[in-house]
């Protein structure tokens, strides 16, 4: 077991106003990154700027964070927040503004740095401090190393580092209150995702095992409940999000498998949301899984306490119907990328690209 | 969910040889902290010396740490490293050597600090860096920031600290080969101790019950064969070792119930091992626990995948017969020390100083 995981977490109500003083060592000037909409909506970013007027940090918002963000955008805000003289940044929201946010504290502190050279982590200063905010129950970015971006080409890319570690990360569930239905369900299957593709990693432990089993145990009600149209009350958002932060610890050892790569595709091409498109391919993992070791994927069954139809059963549940259909030829043009690709490689079976291209001829041709 | 585990954990054969490129930036002048046996006994200390003697770091040794350590021990132990102007402390043994090597951190920052102002944590310069290698497999020492030690007046006191946890742990469960059948059990039920005093402790969250359940599931196996007398394979005793990792974690959130308090004073007067001195008390805890919680009891069991008969069959498996009689005027001496006790308060059941005169009574009357 290799371990890691500096964050200092706090969740529960009020948990930023209660804490906020713990920021005070990481400067008196913040640049939140954050998307137009949702971090008010919520009553985060409210939260937010009357913990920090009271601690006596000035706060600066950049609030340009669209879905799956481009790189160019967080080098932007890093622009934003180094003429600002940001001491540290503060991502408030889901996925996609925690993810900026990581990439922005590398910009802020490395302003004249490209593209590549972000992903070749060809950073001659170290990241800003990184604070982060949750408003989602599904990414866990709260508490991983991970940022996943969207490239020049339009194409998703996650990178890791141990300087991508939020100092101080804050969760309270009251914040998921005021997302939709159809994103409680995509975020929730995304922790499914998570906790369900780290146990089947090839670089599963002790350590990741014990978060993923518990983030299934805890998702599994409430995302049954919210995909009957059922309202969920502040207990059910808060076991949500407690497995969704569950989920991230899982991924930081292992990362994902196979369906969330193959989930970019359905996003970058179709517009999916990130949970509904690797959702999409978790029951072929949990088939193909099982196939390569029986014991194994029996273990994780006794362990979450559910059996394969009931797992399966429940993302069925909360899956639309998306409405995609491909030609053999456009499954074929994709196919090279899944050529060597690591997700694919961390899954715990034998998945080769002509699997891949079966899997998606069985669901969109 | 508040959670802060900020060191960096290594685990598996060979894992100090390594990644002792890790500790080059703590400095290059090292004060191991040991017992004079079992370091050396297990092959920890050999390794440690190859691997600094290859990274450039200078070692010197101070092999004076005993069972229960005395916080005088510790002073003496930090003089010693200041003395030699150690950069940074390494302690290598079991839970004894661990816990002391975390004082001695403090004292070689702050040599003149006596052990009133130890406790009360009155340390003018921060702890040296800590680095800490585990050879038993029970106390989860590694990972927590957690001390004990016996006072000058011969009684086991705790200190938690944030600036107690390990820069870098390691955990090579081939030392733990060594360890002899009384020690593997004595250190296997502090692993159960552990994890279900954490599990019913009043300050458990999703994050601790994901190591205390998992702690349990993994050594449930390994310390039934231990109990029955067999050698342990390579797997088994990485399995115990992995399972004593996750029990650290979920103490360091939780801290510990009545069974480890009530311990101390088996281990103070009647020089009991700690594990069995603690586990003695187990049955009776999760006995009241239930009385208090059935869901929450029901929940547990579930979620170890064995029931509450199982549990306190191993336990009872793995005890020895300790031998104890006591007088009533004896536990009526002894009541006081449990009025208003931190760890009776912490267990999630009603726990009166009466309760633990019966309970003393019905076992060593």
């Amino acid at each position: 077991m290799d371990y890691f995981m500096p964050t200092r977490l706090y969740t529960g109500e009020g948990c930023i106003a209660k804490h906020v003083a713990d920021l005070r060592v990481l400067g008196d000037r913040c640049v939140a990154v954050t998307s137009r909409h949702a971090a008010k909506a919520s009553g985060a970013l409210d939260d937010v700027e009357r913990a920090f007027a009271e601690a006596g940090i000035a706060l600066d918002v950049w609030d340009g964070v669209t879905e799956n963000p481009p790189v160019s955008a967080c080098a932007e805000a890093g622009r934003f927040a180094a003429e600002r003289n940001a001491q540290f940044i503060c991502g408030i929201g889901g996925g996609s503004p925690l993810d900026a946010a990581k990439a922005v504290a590398v910009f802020a502190a490395n302003p004249t740095l490209d593209e590549e050279g972000f992903y070749d982590k060809a950073w001659e200063c170290e990241p800003l401090p990184i604070v982060l905010v949750g408003t989602t129950a599904g990414t866990g970015s709260e508490v991983t190393k991970v940022s996943v971006l969207t490239d020049a080409a339009a194409r998703k890319h996650s990178i890791h580092d141990d300087r991508l570690f939020a100092a101080v990360a804050f969760g309270d569930s009251r914040y998921t209150h005021t997302c939709s239905r159809p994103v409680t369900l995509s975020c929730g299957v995304d922790v499914l995702a998570h906790a369900t593709e780290s146990y089947f990693s090839r670089k599963a432990d002790e350590i990741s095992r014990a978060f993923a089993t518990r983030a299934i145990r805890l998702a599994m009600d409430p995302l049954a409940a919210a995909a009957e149209g059922k309202e969920l009350d502040d207990g059910q958002r808060s076991q949500l999000y407690d497995a969704s932060i569950l989920g991230g610890l899982a991924i930081n050892t292992t990362g994902t498998c196979f369906p969330h790569n193959v989930g970019y595709y359905l996003t970058e091409n179709y517009g999916v949301a990130h949970g509904f498109a690797c959702a999409t391919f978790l029951p072929a993992m949990l088939d193909c899984v099982r196939d390569y070791d029986a014991a194994y994927a029996a273990a994780f069954y006794s362990e979450i306490g559910a059996d394969e139809g009931t797992l399966t059963g429940l993302i069925g549940a909360c899956l639309p119907d998306l409405g995609i259909r491909m030609t053999t030829d456009e499954i074929e043009a994709a196919l090279p990328r899944w050529e060597g690709n690591g997700s694919v490689k961390n899954t715990r079976a034998d998945v080769s690209t002509g699997d891949i291209r079966e899997l998606l001829e069985s669901l969109f041709v």
